[in-house]
């Protein structure tokens, strides 16, 4: 559920004495000699890096690092081919060759792509605003593809370092001790309680899962459940843990597109879907909205990963992570999704640095199922997921993607409650 | 500080017997005889304000009305003239007529007011879609004009009806039996605990109007302050004020225009001037932050009237009231101001509820002072401020307008809390 990463590139050095063979994550391949115009294009690349203090390393282990301190690693270049990639379009190639092994960070994963992530123009490329320009098209059908592509590689593939709930969006960390599974807990209720729910009212939710939501909002809020989805592994398993916890009766769990949303509805939710949709598709989401949500006294509740201003998802993580994914802004969701469907927007909060907290904790848990991962699915399946895992928590850590809830009612209805005071008047959470 | 309003038309009958000639607001001309084609237009007129349950009445005390319970309250129109006006755009003749006294209301006016702005549609008109696209330009000669008209009517006009600190913005009702003043001081430490002054720090405030808030700051927080403001009487007061209160050292009250900011700041705030920007400038005041926040650990706060979707303020509202207002949405405060100068948008709170009781409080206020009003300012200056105040709290209390108070930092910057706790942390205010 994040797709961030910008790391325009990246190269290593004498990091101490903590850089032990286990974590020097090197490439396989060796390119053998090194001519001139490599260590040209190289040197053109490290001044880019310089200020990132990162060295790009060459495969005969060259460097013309000039950055103004103590590198605090370094990006190895495994070949030629690589290097060309990388001076040509960094967006795709560093994925590319880190998950193919001709390219290695040395030193610490996540820092280094941070330091590269911050190098990253607030404003967006030509490249990037081609891409956005020439955004695809997610159909139904294209959707159940890419949903199965992302979360259908097995539940217990997830189990391996999600939380307990399996939870697969960022956690709320209220209290900074607290663990992952605790975050995620106080997350589920901290929607509750901006949602306001009531026991008895009626909740649709769009995109669930493997149900955490919906079956809180049941369990601790008294509220009837409807949460639509289109993976099946994550449907199973939802509804296996709802007869398990005798919820069957008021959480139902639909295997279908949220377009196909029928009926009125006091509250609804979406936590980490709307980046699925697709700009072109916000106006569906906004007809759904105004059909679905109750005019008197409804409220609904976006959680997404947004942007600052309009900018595509990284091309690698378009094609090796999530295929058709676009992260809006806070306008693109309030101009073509709340305006539209006649919603005043209560409240929105950023929690980008609680996101590069969760995904610190998945990258660690990750580190630890690496070998299970690396049997069942590969070397280079395990290396894509690593770099996703750390590229997304450097791209919030960084402030290159944001972290959006936004509370909205109808314009007709009054905000939920008065003051957001209500939020914080008992500590203790549905832990 | 605002500018709502979007009544379509009004008319009244029975209210019972709490409508004394006291409330008995009707019109000064009577018309002459009623012909069929005003019946016809009147009829007309009635059918689109039916489902307000408000009546039509014209000169002779004839009304169509056909709602579907009994009226609220009634418009009574006062001669031919006024009724073909309403017909033809009754955003500027509601207005134009109550002020003169050529159009009256029967019944308490806020509730009449209210009920037919409930009819405004959610979407623009082809007219707000015109006035949208020939909006004016805001130099900044026509700024000063602009301000001069509405804000120096002279400090005891505004004294006779504003809080004690004269804080003309919305108050934040922190609990639901505070005080005007108590509200009003609850605001501006609601903005103080947002932005999360330290001590030591600086702060840039462009529009202070009286200095309530820049004093606030330096009294509490120990900040710095450098406010602005192109209103001779409002800056004049504010500097009395700080040297009374010994803060002359700490707070700075500078009689210039915003564009014109200098210096490098901790912290940016800007309480109700947005309106009087206008669009075209939004790009300006995106260079005044890019120039003068500073890009680590800086933030800033914008607390304006805002819209669910661009539409223009009420055409007689610009007229009389705010010339040159414009209340933009949240997208076009991220994507013409926060995008372009790389701010990341951290927390946004609608309190349109605060303001329709805010405006409550001052509506009371001022009805106490109208005499006094009516003496050094006339009955028709009386008769519109009257209908501004209570359009107004119409608007907000409908859902037309809202009030967004948008706190953001520079992209590369961290929120300055990882959760809104701390806002509630301690209960008493600084009262």
């Amino acid at each position: 559920m994040n797709m961030a990463m910008q790391p325009t590139l990246g190269a290593a050095g004498e990091f101490g004495g903590t850089v032990g063979p286990a974590l020097d994550r090197s490439p396989s391949g060796v390119g053998g000699s090194v001519h001139l115009p490599d260590r040209w294009l190289a040197a053109l690349l490290q001044r880019r890096i310089d200020p990132a203090a990162v060295r790009l390393e060459l495969w005969d282990g060259s460097s013309t690092y000039g950055g103004p301190r103590q590198p605090i690693g370094a990006v190895v270049v495994g070949d030629r081919r690589t290097l060309v990639g990388l001076a040509a379009n960094s967006d795709l190639w560093f994925g590319e060759a880190y998950m193919n092994g001709r390219l290695g960070v040395r030193g610490p994963l996540e820092p280094v792509v941070e330091a590269l992530s911050a190098l990253t123009s607030p404003y967006p490329s030509w490249r990037e605003r081609l891409k956005l320009a020439l955004a695809g098209d997610n159909s139904e059908h294209k959707s159940r593809d890419n949903v199965h592509h992302h979360y259908d590689l097995g539940n217990a593939f997830y189990q391996l370092w999600l939380d307990r709930e399996l939870v697969y969006t960022c956690a709320y960390f209220a209290e900074p001790t607290m663990t992952l599974d605790e975050a995620q807990v106080a997350k589920l209720d901290l929607v509750c309680r901006k949602l306001r729910l009531r026991p008895g009212e009626s909740v649709i939710e769009a995109g669930c899962g493997w149900g955490a939501l919906a079956l809180h909002m049941a369990r601790h809020y008294g509220v009837r459940v409807r949460a639509f989805n289109v993976s099946r592994e994550q449907l199973e398993y939802a509804r296996d843990r709802a007869a398990r916890e005798g919820l069957t009766g008021r959480v139902e769990f639909i295997d279908d597109d949220y377009r196909n949303v029928s009926g009125q509805f006091d509250v609804f939710a979406s936590i980490g879907m709307l980046e699925h949709v697709g700009l072109r598709h916000f106006e569906t989401l906004a007809d759904v909205l105004r059909r679905c949500l109750r005019r008197q006294g409804g409220r609904g509740l976006l959680h997404f990963i947004g942007r600052d201003i309009p900018r595509p998802v990284n091309t690698w993580i378009t094609r090796r992570i999530f295929p058709g994914s676009y992260t809006p802004t806070l306008a693109e969701v309030t101009t073509r999704i709340l305006g539209p469907a006649a919603m005043s927007t209560v409240d929105v909060e950023n929690l980008r640095l609680h996101y590069a907290q969760t995904l610190a904790h998945w990258a660690q848990r990750f580190a630890v199922a690496r070998d299970q991962v690396r049997a069942t699915y590969g070397e280079s399946f395990a290396r894509a997921w690593e770099l996703y895992l750390a590229g997304s928590q450097a791209s919030f850590a960084t402030g290159c993607m944001q972290l959006f809830q936004v509370l909205f009612v109808p314009r007709e209805s009054p905000p939920p409650s008065m003051t957001r005071a209500d939020l914080f008047a008992s500590p203790e959470l549905h832990a």
